[in-house]
């Protein structure tokens, strides 16, 4: 085998018989001789991983261990070798078990103790038979490795092919990801050994449907964090749009709007004024068309856009595709003064977590052009905040060792994370926005459902629900996510400190919206179950700029 | 008055009226308009102080607030306006507050969400009455900048000078430092309206004891964090020693505890050999003489040192005061061949945290130098450690923006701290050391006493205590210590993250102490009610060098 193989292939897998937390200090001193010795022959062949598993019992000298093998190694990784359920012992044994200790438990302080160490995994055990919803769940948003299933688990079809229930199937792939290392463990009364068991996992992964397009879009993105569009302060570039442009829900949403307006609202007009602010290459003035032709309702339709280089694309379609059913201005639509005020106003300046974007200030700066009858799409947007536990996420945020990382809010599709409590309403904006003086600041305590399991609180993620107009709704939430939409993903705050969150305590944070002159950012900490300082304090470390 | 004036002795108001919790956004916006008009205006003025007075209910926009003023000016400092006891409410008023709620917590929030920030304060407010002491006692760490007495917490004696009471008089010597401003409150009915109180208190300073020596020493190192000595890599200046040999009580105590060796174990020798590894400048060489003088009883006495620098004081002792009493010899006590093994082998190698300033492998090293039959003095250490709430000294590290900061012990006369429980034993070392093989390494999982209090943790003080000779002892622990002694300050173990403990919970801890060939290092982490990450993994922010 090539020395690429081995750092590819092979898991070293170190001694299970050393004793590390034994009460006889040779035996102690004597693991910890043995575990050096094998890293340094694990380093020898340049093995890329080792597995290390722990007594449930004691731990804390495992923990010092790992620790210090992650600190003096540079690229060895180690998998904790646990079991998802705790295994029963004996009544003697089991004494000397803490109550209710479990291996989850176990995992977190190992994890906790080594500071989250990006290169510390999980080879997770599973039982033969599944526990609660909720204990697997939370293992979901760890970073399982290697995934051992057992012999046991599985039960032989009439045809002899063993086979996962559908509980125990649906589990299984939840809990894998397409790097996963998969293990059989346990006998086998098969004479060609454990490949049935192999193959019964291989067929149950390809019987999976092939992924949907809001799915494969999203793939390259997964716990991929990015820095939220700054849409006043930067012009789009033609790619941005072109994926925006792809979404097979948003815009026929959109097109249901402005129908649904047209046919209701605007039953008796002969011709209604439509004007599409942010129209960028052009595809929502395309929805009022469709939504024209469709209610059979004439349209004097505007498009205004600033983006100088978008203008481009919407005066070519202005000339060859629309010809001359829609008028094309090139401003900002705070600056633009219309000949004519428009019935209805329409707009896509939504972010993932609604107001993110500026929409409100946007919004407010274009209604001078609505009529006093008039009507913005979308109507209002709700940003709504869940608390989750997301390591992977917050481990990569912590390895830019920076203040200013845990004090922006990303843009991030949460793929290894569980919530631990449903989202709630943070923040309401409305359109147009009768307040006098208008106000785009906000504050809101929220106050979560009490936490079902003990687990770790790494953030919390950012949703919007948007009503376009009356029944015609567009949603990140995760209840009542608009299926197949894929323009948007989560946001996500985190904080600077994990925070461990036992089975019934609630968690309350308090999250601020700010402005100047110049720009709005958001502040937010947690005051229970414990306090964290303010995360970015006068904006200092995340704003989106106004101008 | 002069600019720097205003900046020295003026401390500005911001307005008690405005409402920034209140539930109408319109007074919440006004008074955050207002306070940034206030700070404006005191930056104008260049005022180095402001106060600000949070409502007890509701204060989360309050510190928010308080964040954002810290975050936009550079030099301002804020203090909290705050009352020791919660003021009694009305009964209707008093429904909104939650239960139990003390001021201090309230601090402890504000603080907390404004990180600490070295610039925000407290102007403390007496009751008329005192309350329990443990609330007096968490007060005392805190970062109090002015303490306001109440003219109702005076007694007027019978020449109708006002009086304090001796507990309160106890409390408000132990709240202030020399820069604590001081302020009366209250209505007067002297004539010459508050001087008589001012005068009262002035008088209560002034009749104080003049410090004692030991005090006079730690004055100007209070809270002040200096890195362990390195004996064995750096060579220790004249100054140092001089410092350390001032000390009235250690010397005594060497002195005491040879002298009763000699007279008790060594009654029936004619001479007895007296060895003196680490002589210095031959501080303990004097100790051996006195009691061999006392002691009545001949000496074959040598110094063994070796700091080349030390040897020249040695070695001019030893022609002019000694005259030939004493063999001076330098070299590493740990290769000395010598021609005649010791009765007594005497060292002073403790550091603050006992074994800290690798007493046991300098002696282990030196041991080969005793007879069988042969005594070390000091005979063993034991170290301690204490949890502690520590804002200052924690502020202090956190402003050094890296994690070595919070993994390295320090050096520290606290004084602006509280503990938070009893010490407890840590790490114990015997000389001679007997076992086989000489292993140093050790590792203890310390439970502290239940916290009678809420409260907050900043990290562990550690002390030490060591028999020198049956019961001659040294300490150093608040519990036992040698009073006049000021020879070593407490060690301070910092944790990255405050904890926040509360009353009845256990702290639990876990410490080790490793090395290697070439140095020797603690590694410590929380384990009860809150984990942390293990602090120094490795060794990789501070170990003490072996060579």
């Amino acid at each position: 085998m090539s020395g690429a193989h081995w750092t590819a292939y092979v898991v070293g897998k170190l001694s299970e018989w050393t004793e590390e937390d034994s009460k006889c200090k040779a035996r102690v001193t004597n693991s910890s001789r043995i575990y050096f010795q094998e890293l340094a022959w694990a380093t020898h062949l340049n093995i890329g991983v080792v597995t290390a598993k722990p007594d449930l019992r004691a731990y804390l000298n495992f923990a010092r261990l790992m620790s210090q093998g992650l600190n003096s190694t540079g690229a060895l990784h180690f998998w904790v070798d646990i079991p998802m359920v705790a295994p029963k012992l004996p009544t003697v044994v089991a004494n000397t078990l803490s109550p209710g200790e479990e291996p989850w438990e176990v995992w977190n302080t190992i994890r906790t103790m080594c500071e989250g160490n990006r290169r510390l995994g999980v080879l997770l055990r599973m039982p033969d038979k599944l526990p609660k919803e909720d204990i697997i769940q939370r293992w979901k948003a760890e970073p399982i490795r290697g995934l051992v299933v057992p012999t046991t688990a599985f039960t032989a079809s009439k045809d002899l092919i063993p086979k996962l229930s559908k509980e125990y199937a649906k589990a299984f792939l939840g809990l894998i990801t397409a790097d996963t290392r998969i293990i059989i463990s346990g006998s086998s009364i098969y004479p060609n050994g454990h490949e049935p068991f192999l193959g019964a996992l291989r067929s149950l992964w390809q019987s999976l449907p092939p992924p949907t397009e809001d799915v494969t879009v999203g793939i390259p993105y997964r716990d991929f964090l990015q820095a939220p569009l700054q849409p006043l302060m930067d012009n789009l570039q033609s790619q941005t749009y072109e994926v925006f442009e792809k979404d097979p829900v948003k815009y026929s949403q959109y097109q249901k709007a402005i129908y649904t307006a047209l046919t209701t609202k605007y039953k008796d007009e002969k011709s209604v004024c439509v004007v599409v602010v942010g129209a960028g290459r052009g595809p929502l003035v395309r929805c009022a068309l469709r939504a024209s032709q469709e209610a059979k309702k004439d349209l004097r339709l505007y498009a205004v856009e600033k983006n100088p280089n978008a203008i481009v694309t919407l005066r070519n379609a202005e000339k060859e595709e629309w010809k001359g059913r829609v008028k094309v201005i090139q401003s900002d639509m705070r600056q633009w003064e219309p000949d004519e005020k428009a019935d209805i106003l329409v707009s896509e300046l939504l972010g993932s977590f609604g107001d993110n974007e500026l929409s409100p200030e946007c919004l407010d700066g274009a209604q001078h052009s609505i009529k006093t009858s008039g009507i913005s799409i979308p109507k209002d947007s709700t940003s709504y905040l869940q608390p989750v536990a997301a390591p992977k996420v917050w481990g990569d945020l912590q390895s830019q060792h920076t203040i200013k990382a845990f004090e922006t809010p990303y843009v991030v599709l949460l793929h290894r994370f569980c919530p631990l409590a449903q989202s709630e309403a943070c923040f309401k904006f409305v359109h147009p926005n009768h307040e006098k003086p208008l106000d785009n600041t906000r504050e809101k305590l929220i106050r979560f459902q009490p936490a079902k399991i003990d687990s770790i609180l790494h953030g919390f993620a950012g949703y919007f629900e948007s009503t376009l107009y009356e029944e015609v709704n567009i949603s990140i939430r995760p209840k009542t996510f608009s299926k197949g939409m894929f323009s948007w993903f989560p946001i996500f705050f985190p904080l600077c400190i994990p925070l461990k969150i036992n089975k019934g305590q609630t968690v309350e944070m308090k999250i601020w919206r700010r402005n100047d002159e110049s720009k709005v950012w958001y502040e937010w900490c947690v005051i229970k179950p414990s306090l964290t300082p303010i995360h970015n304090s006068n904006g200092r470390s995340y704003h989106i700029g106004l101008r």
